[in-house]
């Protein structure tokens, strides 16, 4: 039923969710597309759209019951299931995707990390062992894990991604600044590009408004 | 000069700031624009359209000297400048973001944490001191940082980010799970989005390709 969700449509069903949740714990069961538009800053003639991908939940004159939307999403988004994730690299990348335990409650748990440094394997970040990368094969062979973040630099990551496919890994959470390509899904966070970005558009601004470059 | 580029060249461009770097560090000296193209995923003639923007590097029959685009593609980025980070909330996100010195080499230093509760103020994360959030106005009065992360819970992102416009704050790199706006510039770094995005492509890449559901 919700196959056909266009790729445009399905990024946009993290927000829908993240919405969607505030208005629930806000106590708001239904909610017009017209509100829900301004929230998401899409037309509502969009969020009809979007919404009748996943099967109609709207009703002329009453809008979309917030918990059954919210609930369908989460479960199109696959959120019912519970996702065990590795952290391959326990650098300072590895090290904030392990303290970033925010997701904890939404079914993903990180279980271990690897790296091939001594003096990091035995230690622990954030009550999580850190193990040696010779191991993954074995672990993931046993432990099965879904996801691997990926947080080595940039000259290892395509190696490592070539053992965690092997591995048998469904789906790559990027933190490295590789653009990588393999069979399996993978979603790059791009912390230094939106900084870069983030550069550009302070510099671009500060010079459009002649405030003068304070740097 | 380079006021007039359009969006979404400026969003290429620090993935063409990335690749250079990439393509000097192994001793290119020139580059062709079909190489570019192929690193880049977008079509040669994109590439030469996005650099002319930047004045036309290109020789044709010699390509781009890598060296000078990247220098000036780091320059319009605004790398030449050096921007002075504030992290407001010192909970997980915060620590990540305290944690992640990636960006140190490229002109980003952050200096200091913001939390309001008192079991951290005083403390220290990755050497940098966490200060009481009460004191962010009179910290920023005196050391004008230029760049703020709102690593806070999205309820309290809004308030936050009212504060950091008035203390002159030039942009803001938002950890939090509200989607801000403003009048300053604003870069979103999605985790939790993206992590949600990932699980919905391996539940229907499971689905599609009828490997059955192991959760």
């Amino acid at each position: 039923m919700a196959k056909n969700v266009p790729e445009v449509v399905a990024r946009r069903l993290p927000r829908y969710y993240r919405y969607l949740g505030e208005q629930l714990e806000r106590g708001v069961e239904r909610i017009s597309s017209r509100t829900l538009s301004e929230m998401m800053k899409v037309t509502a003639s969009q969020i009809r759209q979007d919404l009748n991908c996943f099967g109609g939940f709207g009703q002329q004159g009453y809008g979309y019951n917030v918990y059954d939307l919210h609930e369908k999403i989460g479960e199109i988004l696959g959120l019912n299931n519970c996702y065990h994730i590795i952290v391959v690299g326990a650098g300072n990348v590895g090290r904030a995707v392990a303290n970033y335990t925010g997701f904890r409650n939404r079914g993903f748990m990180i279980e271990a990390l690897f790296d091939n440094d001594p003096h990091l394997i035995g230690g622990r970040i954030n009550g999580l062992p850190i193990l040696d990368a010779a191991q993954l094969r074995e672990y993931c062979a046993v432990h099965r894990p879904h996801i691997a973040a990926i947080a080595v630099p940039r000259s290892a990551a395509e190696s490592v991604l070539t053992e965690l496919e092997e591995c048998g890994i469904l789906g790559i959470w990027n933190f490295s600044h590789a653009d990588l390509n393999c069979r399996i899904p993978v979603e790059t966070v791009h912390m230094s590009d939106s900084l870069m970005t983030l550069s550009y558009r302070i510099s671009h601004r500060t010079r459009d408004d002649n405030k003068g470059d304070e740097q």
